[in-house]
């Protein structure tokens, strides 16, 4: 396919994002390229359209950036398998070297040489982008694109909440952005006895609260350890999923668990972090998991498996703009006010 | 059984031990009565001895300590079953409630309401000692005495290095006391690739060399990551077995773990610790599990399985006393100049 | 306590069952003496009614038999730890030696010397029966008695279908007893994606669609294979649960399992089975799981912590009867038309 | 490269093979062209060479057969990643689809369109072959081409034997062919406390004696019952491999499992088999694991460690021969006077 397309890119080292003409691009060998449908916003970008020192340090613009989408394959590249012209499809955003111990013993999650796109190649802020046919996950049952655009965060949900056995257990959720709240919704679903959710933003925490939260908690206003206490009758959580990368709840969450109690830790702290490791982790016999990306690609069977078994992600998503509202976007982004946004290229009735 | 017997008691609230006259104790419902046939020192006999702030806020004098031991049923309470007059026995130090749910779920290493034998009741560095005949590990083959004295320290080891698949991997032992130690002599025998250890005692290094030890690293001579590098050709470790409480070794160890690696925490820090979970285990996928105690008696069976398989602890042992030389027992064991410290009641040729 | 208690016994070597008048136990050391306030019937139970050859070979009369029930505690023997009188009971039926093996690594629910209420010692077909106090699971939330007296039948299903991992799978369920359908309500709570039975009954197959199966099949009228290939759209099921002990069930679900498929097997064949080990087990990866008894006591934490969070089995019971109407329940349960069976020493109104 | 080469080949639907001379072939994208060191001879060789009733369903000739094997990489196909020309190679027979459900969550090894080398495209016993290079196994250490050439038997082995953990335990193999040889060798490796081995020919119990077996049970001769409750003191053994596809030997290896044993099943029964599932996995709460090739492509690093630590794979060849003696090769291994036979394209001095 020849012509140009818009996209929204970071055209220089500097604060901002502009809406710009660009070619369409060319699949290379292997590769499909797809016309977008619906993209969404993730922290990521938040970062790279501030231009905070994490994006200064590791993006090289010109870049079209965005990488939660989907969209319909269009045209494939040289010996693609597995994918056809029409397909409907997400996007597993982590493309793997698929050399590595790591990709070559089905942990491709953790590939040594990982590149994501929007990040280290041009991404899905844009009418059409070029992916690895590997990384397509195709639907083959109905789907909301919406809810296709955002498999990315809520694969993250998936990986860390089937890290653990939830099943008749009190699970402590510390941080609802987008993805804390699709793990409400998961744990709710496979069968957790409690789910309190931690957070310091009323809106979010009344999300969480509507979306089944059995309590929510604001760390602003509440002690931790006595709201847990309270609302688990002195029993403690028997798993913490961590979803906020803070100190504060990383220890709040890691006391709060019960002896022989698992934690499934995907929030990225800024920082190192004191953790009292002697009491929180080693007595109790506690085990602790780091999450990372999502398991290609046994975590989009498990997720698809959960939409079709009638988990509803709807009411996640509070938001809709197009590329011309960008710069709104992020600012609202910035505020916490809302749940996932999404962004049509030429406006929701495309 | 009546009359007085030798014991070695903290007799008041203050450091040192004194060799003491008391009455050979009864055993109650479910208890036996155990002839001590050799005793071994562990840390935690040293902070009693020592009365350090922990033991201070933890004992109550008079106390009869130590915990490490091996010797005979001489005598069973009212409904003791199986046990018999004349077992030779080990015994498990952790005395639990049998009623809480980790108890009920065969995880009574994490006992909520745990009582340690020479610690909040009465210990083996006695002639005669009781304990619950449902902590009795009757040994049904041959073992030599200063073997089966050591099996607490043993079982700490087995409990850690079995928490990890070992075989095959490369393998970061932090801290050769006699805890360390054993490990290294477990994971050779189970198959590991590679034995690598730090500490900052030559005189430990040296035995862990002695014992198998692939590589032997000085952290107060070298830089550990970089020696580490060397070691293992810049691969880094599959599993990191900490058993130092070090903050420096729990960060050293973290971050040379590959992804996707295993870390099995027994050290106890004296204070919280300030890791890089970000770099350290959550992009890397890593997985932490806090370690206490024995698993009862999952650990007693693998441990005296691998006994059986040959696995020999005699080396451990450095150095035998009797009742009337604990002071310089306990000098010893300050300058961590040895292995393991048996002691016999009276005299080694008892 | 003293007098005498009504209980249904079998007296004689013989079918049939007997109303007599029979002394109140006494319990010994260690073991309490409940009030039964429900008991339910088991198929065990009609093998003793009806005195089969499993029967003949098993039980020694006279026995007071009935294992299923619920009560509350009336007196303590000698050492009780744990219990109190007053506590609203159900039991755990097997009662484990406590010193082999598998009892002393948290697997009582294959202890090597195991006994069981109502076969090996007088059951709770009576208005009181002893119990050792450490298979009491004091209920310490509010409990329908009907709900509390079907535990044991229950624990079963909780054991079988949490061995699989059921979240976002294809589950079949070959055989619909009680068992089974209790098997029905967790695999739907815990997020199976789709649950499937089979029987030969259309009554039990009636009660697993009322209870939530997305597909309920009678073998006798439709092609196993061909059914679920149906139901399946092709793609098979992920896990079985074996609960008829059939051989074309056993048969059948092995060959729907996908390739690296688990199948958890509590049905107990009559005798051995012909089963094409190298396409339905070896080639495909699949791996099978023997089931016997609860897991003393996860399987209990587990199955409360499913009620709790709201699963409901009421619906599994469709008959109330009293001692006085033994025989017309044993002969109701010979026909397969109900559910689960309860009895009241004194009618429902007690 | 062009030119023809020497192969051995089925060139009818016939039994016997023919030494002919074929086109050197041309490797496709993502293909590699690997120059023969060192073959080997497969059971699975000696069914296409004698044209059974297996061979005559499966085979298309004319085809070159042969699957075992190792070599140098001497031409890349378009687009080929991870391997380069002079690499030395061994491969992984079971060619993948990578894009069926099994190949993208990390279990190619149950991929559902395999195709292998030498079954159902052309094969080793030629001076080249070529292979996708996804499916090469490239070492980064010193290794016996002999070695290197038996890597996929060598594989079954490691994947059976670690699909139990053997530490400390009591490993039953039976069937000790080359597979079952090397899981001896490995079980040793990796603590195992016992190893016993069954089989019905003299020469591989000697060979198995030889390796390290503990006991070695010709079930022609002895009851294999009484064997093995002599040779575990009645205990039983905790793990059982399967290496035989014998109804008897499946029997007999179930029926010695303690309670909660674990057997992992290699061997293909030619028929179905009749099994006391009732007594021999149900109720003992038993655990099977059906296992199909080598897990791709962890079971190679783990082997490759195994090898590095020091297991010797050496003396389980004890035959060499070249492409003019295939005949005699295949008389000897119908014999199974034999361990494994490898095979040089121009004999081993080439």
């Amino acid at each position: 396919m020849t012509g140009t397309m818009k996209a929204v890119a970071k055209v220089g080292a500097r604060p901002g994002a502009e809406l710009i003409e660009a070619p369409i691009p060319t699949p290379g060998p292997g590769e499909v390229l797809v016309k977008v449908k619906v993209s969404a916003i993730c922290g990521t970008d938040v970062h790279i359209y501030s231009w905070d020192p994490w994006a200064q340090s590791r993006i090289k613009p010109p870049l079209i950036f965005g990488h939660e989408f989907c969209g319909t394959v269009v045209e494939l590249g040289q010996g693609v398998k597995g994918a056809a012209v029409g397909d409907f499809v997400s996007v597993e955003t982590h493309f793997t070297c698929g050399i590595c111990r790591y990709c070559r013993t089905g942990r491709g999650h953790i590939c040594e040489a990982v590149k994501i796109v929007g990040v280290d190649r041009d991404g899905c802020f844009a009418e059409y982008v070029t992916v690895p046919a590997e990384n397509l996950w195709v639907w083959d049952t109905e789907v909301d694109p919406e809810i296709a655009a955002i498999q990315d965060p809520y694969g993250n949900a998936v990986h860390t909440a089937l890290a653990c056995d939830l099943v008749g257990k009190r699970v402590l959720i510390t941080g609802v952005g987008p993805i804390g709240l699709a793990a409400v919704l998961i744990a709710k679903q496979v069968g957790a006895l409690q789910v309190i959710c931690t957070d310091v933003s009323p809106y979010r925490l009344e999300m969480a609260r509507k979306m089944g939260a059995d309590a929510a908690i604001n760390v602003r206003d509440e002690d931790m350890a006595e709201a847990i206490h309270a609302a688990t009758s002195g029993r403690g959580v028997d798993v913490l999923l961590e979803m906020s990368g803070s100190e504060s709840a990383i220890n709040g969450g890691l006391a709060a668990l019960v002896k022989g109690g698992e934690a499934a830790l995907l929030g990225i702290p800024a920082r190192p972090v004191t953790i009292d490791l002697a009491d929180a982790v080693i007595f109790k016999g506690a085990q602790l998991y780091g999450i990372n990306g999502r398991k290609m690609f046994e975590t989009w069977y498990q997720g698809q498996a959960l939409l079709e078994a009638g988990l509803n992600l709807t009411s996640l998503i509070t938001h809709r703009f197009d590329f011309t509202q960008m710069d709104e976007a992020m600012e609202l982004m910035k505020t916490g006010q809302c749940g996932k946004i999404v962004i049509y290229p030429n406006g929701s009735d495309t």
